[in-house]
């Protein structure tokens, strides 16, 4: 019997009765960095180690941990040799997300029962590629058959959009929706600074404002409803942020300080921009990005050399969360945190600024990152009842690079409905299925839908 | 059934066998902040929403949090809709200490066996002002009714606790002593110091330090045998205290260094004053208070809008000790954080100034504020058991404004139970009952008797 | 029946069945604190006081905090006196690990079966101390018995390593190698640094690099293959060492910016050693020794007046690690944090730098200190299971001054096993036994033995 089976995850009889009323909610992932031209152009990926593998810098980390060489990882090797390697490390993957991620993307979109070892490999190998060469398997494909209503892109503000523009009139029937990601903007201390501002034609501050409003309005007009920001410190600091934009733009060096007079100043007239749109801002907080400065070199970004930072989190949130409001230009806010030491600090913060008539005003996100696993997830469930309101969570996103990433909900559903499930049966909440029902499907589902306003 | 019944919080038969030893043994509340006054009137409540939610801003921030609007929180809705809106809000407190809280207040004083919902509200509403109306509901009846030995206030050391003594004339069977709480002499650096100093005649260094001494000794007469103070950062600084004063009282600004200064001297008078006076200081380090300034324009300070700080703890704290050791000036100590990343901070600088012959000289407060929670209570008694010695710990305090609170003791109680229980049914410790029943009645009662000399 | 039994920390059948391949595998303590000379001499203890609380400051602690006079524990008491005293807390230790370490101890090396209590002290004394003068009780017996083929003490770079000498010619059955602890080297802040420098006759700062290098290359042919650096605070600054080093010989005050540009400067020489051996290299971050001023005086350091630091790690070691990385001066690493919430920075900053052709090239420390104890331990493993490869873990430690401290082994391995065996049972990995023979192995022991290069 595979470890995926109708009991996966839950512990409890209350639990497996609960899953009942998640199963079949549809699934709004609301952030995720699928690349839009891929669903556009409706990919077919190649095998299953392009669909397992490719961009999975996840999956990366964990083979060069087990000592697999670069070139079988990101390197010449070939697709079916990668697939190998990655079959040998697999079984060592015990109490790792990995592990589950990997058994319930071959179980749900392939119907694979059997364990993926290095005797497994090439039987799961040529069932999976059998199937991928057939209808129903490409971009399109994968996230249809996902039971997806809602799926929110990862954009920079420079973007035209055009992909999702396609995707909307090819009448795929999954909303596929841009997010508003102005980090190049606001990342002053930067290299990539300069050359965004010369790209996009920008020569003064007020063009940059100007710049932000417009895009604002645009992604607006296609269907945004979301913006993200990346804060890997978190910083609130006032100033004469023009003075500072002058400076850098003449190529001058900035000290922290500085860089962060000018993002403190460009992120509060976004967060004005998101609140006169209706939209809901992410910050994420506490990435430490690149830290292995040879890979770097040789691979950039966002492959797997990245981890969690420290610092302190509390005053300055509040101090900008405040400033927000203070203007009436705090919207509809969900908080990340990657170190989970802050997971009471924000979910604590969240109390300051909740206001009617918003249910969840301000949102405590789900386990990201590192934290997306069974015991981080548990971990912002717990500190979300413990200090906030559970009930009003909007709930999981897959944050991924994969098109087979969406039995991540799955997999915090069944966590979810197992921690519920425990509460009752440990007799810390009455067996009530009506209210149950009603925080199940609502955290699963609906939740995200009026939250975010997609009318799903 | 109601959820509470005699196995609440007791998953296992040994826990629930400790819990006989636990559940008749009396109270001794050492840290709250009832009003005294309303006390010494005998208050007696206007119905269930007085009682229930008058004050308690914990219970404000979930209904914040549920998006209702605050007409219905702590403005102009009558007393019967604020108390329907809180029943809406309350099935969704799955998995928080306050839906706990609530029953536990309907059961434990009113034998109300339902759940509170919408449906329930109006039958709870009649049932509990019938109640309310009748003899031992008042301020005093419920505190007797709650097998209250002693209960500690939190006052100001200019009070002058005419409250107190008319609480002791009036020959009530529990003894309530005020606490000393200086934080308006230390806070050098809020908006209350110079009119404070102002108010009590107070104009040269020299002065405020022999008010202090004063001061402890009225307290000590009428009762006194523990000071609090609220550190909301770690300090720990030396200079020239009296020049910042002099600067501070001349109205010129003083730096966050000088600020410590003055607090750092003073503090260690106030350990000097303690230990002669045989008291237990307490330290709350770690709160982020009045973060919403729209807020706390309308509605002033200590109405759920504060929340959990971070920042270094333990060198500053080190000093801090170690300056009153070195002096022989470092008074019996209790430890309390609000920030979790600091439970083991805290619970392993204890063993550093332990000493004969206090039996845990230092402690390590129970799970405060927003760690008043199962998990947060737990990871309290753990980090305790695992880095000190939870026999010799005082246990559980309120500090809640409600007079029906103490059921919180209860709550404590349980989870006590069911973690030594747990360990026992789990083979970790054998299951000798006569050091079982001594550890339960110690933690629950005695220890707090004996380390603090009420001699209840 | 005795705590510690077949079952003792296993609460699962597929615990029981997986403690069954850890069992008997040999012990690899490569990081301990025992002195060779007592090896090399065949220490004989004088009484079971001597041996189970000499220099057992864990144990010192829990005395102090039961409010045991120091007559009773550092003091002139009798031997008897001390144990006597020592048995009176046994009972209240209930949920610490000594509670459990003690057991283990009386029960492994003496049979022992009862709880160790004031009533059963002069039993358990009468019985041991009879054992104590048998053969087989002597400081080799006791290594020899406890199954272990490596043991690694830590030694000051000046040592003549004589007694490891002394120990290897004398056909002793076990290897006990050196480990190279360069501390007062590197604390150039310290009061040890000039004496140390004299001491050495190292006048230059071309010296002491020297000095480094002859001492690597001399322990290295002394069996040495780990060192181990304190890192009291995480730290990373470049500058002119030399200049730094030179003001520290003219005895003039150095700066903490000063002391952490040296210390970065030989760390960095230190690991390109450690790299040419083949060594791995420990770093211990965040102790807060030496906190009671009084005791110090009187007793000196390593007596238990130490706790838990806190401040930010993540972006310093980051740019430790990658200045290394970027001199090809990486050795093989083992990051040990004492402050528990930086755990997962810890477990996240290993994937950064993994490499082949090394499984787990970057090691997270088994729980070290004060988490050396069953939460701590299970966090600990958790954290590397969900971020890292659990299965490619070096294992347990002692980190130990007893020489019964070995079935601190055998309690990590039941609680490894423990945690396995919970998952199996709780579906989120196949009972597939061949797989978890190999991890359980591994991890007790194969993974150290190959990992270190010791051919045990």
């Amino acid at each position: 019997m595979s470890i995926i089976n109708d009991r996966f995850m839950l512990k409890n009889e209350t639990a497996v009765k609960l899953y009942e009323y998640a199963k079949d909610m549809p699934i709004i992932d609301y952030h995720c960095h699928l690349n839009p031209q891929m669903i556009a152009s409706d990919y077919r990926f190649r095998n299953l180690a392009d669909l397992l593998l490719g961009g999975d810098h996840y999956k990366w980390r964990q083979m060069r941990t087990y000592g697999v060489d670069e070139f079988y990882i990101t390197g010449g090797a070939s697709d079916y040799e990668k697939f190998q390697r990655f079959a040998e490390v697999v079984p060592f993957m015990i109490g790792n997300p990995i592990y589950h991620w990997t058994h319930l993307e071959l179980k749900r979109y392939f119907d694979v029962d059997e364990a993926l070892t290095p005797e497994s490999a090439e039987r799961i190998w040529n069932h999976c590629n059998a199937l991928l060469a057939s209808d129903g398997y490409t971009a399109k494909g994968l996230i249809e058959r996902s039971n997806v209503k809602v799926l929110c892109t990862t954009d920079d503000p420079a973007d035209d959009l055009r992909y999702h523009k396609e995707i909307k009139e090819s009448g795929f029937c999954v909303k596929v929706l841009p997010t508003f990601r102005p980090d190049k903007v606001l990342n002053i201390d930067k290299e990539t600074f300069l050359p965004y501002m010369q790209a996009n034609g920008l020569k003064s501050f007020a063009e940059v404002r100007a710049f932000i409003c417009e895009k604002v309005k645009f992604f607006h007009e296609n269907g945004c409803r979301l913006s993200d920001h990346a804060l890997d410190r978190m910083f609130y600091k006032t100033g004469d942020a023009e003075a500072v934009f002058n400076k850098a733009m003449r190529g001058e060096a900035i000290t922290d300080d500085e860089a962060e007079i000018y993002k403190t100043d460009l992120l509060l007239l976004c967060a004005k921009c998101y609140t006169e749109a209706g939209w809901t801002m992410q910050l994420h907080i506490g990435a430490l990005r690149n830290n292995n400065a040879r890979m770097y070199r040789a691979l950039g970004p966002d492959v797997g050399f990245d981890s969690i930072n420290d610092g302190d989190v509390a005053e300055q949130l509040s101090a900008l969360l405040n400033a927000m409001d203070e203007k009436e230009a705090l919207p509809k806010t969900i908080l990340y945190n990657l170190n989970p030491k802050d997971n009471y600090v924000l979910a604590t913060m969240l109390g300051n600024f909740q206001a009617a008539p918003f249910k969840g005003k301000l949102q405590f996100g789900s386990g990201w990152w590192f934290n997306d696993q069974r015991d981080g997830m548990e971990a912002q469930l717990r500190a979300l009842a413990n200090l906030s309101l559970l009930p009003c969570f909007v709930g999981m996103l897959t944050d991924s690079r994969s098109f087979v990433s969406y039995p991540r909900h799955e997999y915090f559903r069944r966590i979810l409905c197992n921690l519920l499930g425990t509460w009752v049966e440990d007799g810390e909440y009455p067996a009530d299925f009506n209210y149950l029902e009603k925080i199940v499907k609502d955290v699963c589902f609906c939740n995200a839908d009026s939250y975010f306003g997609f009318d799903a």
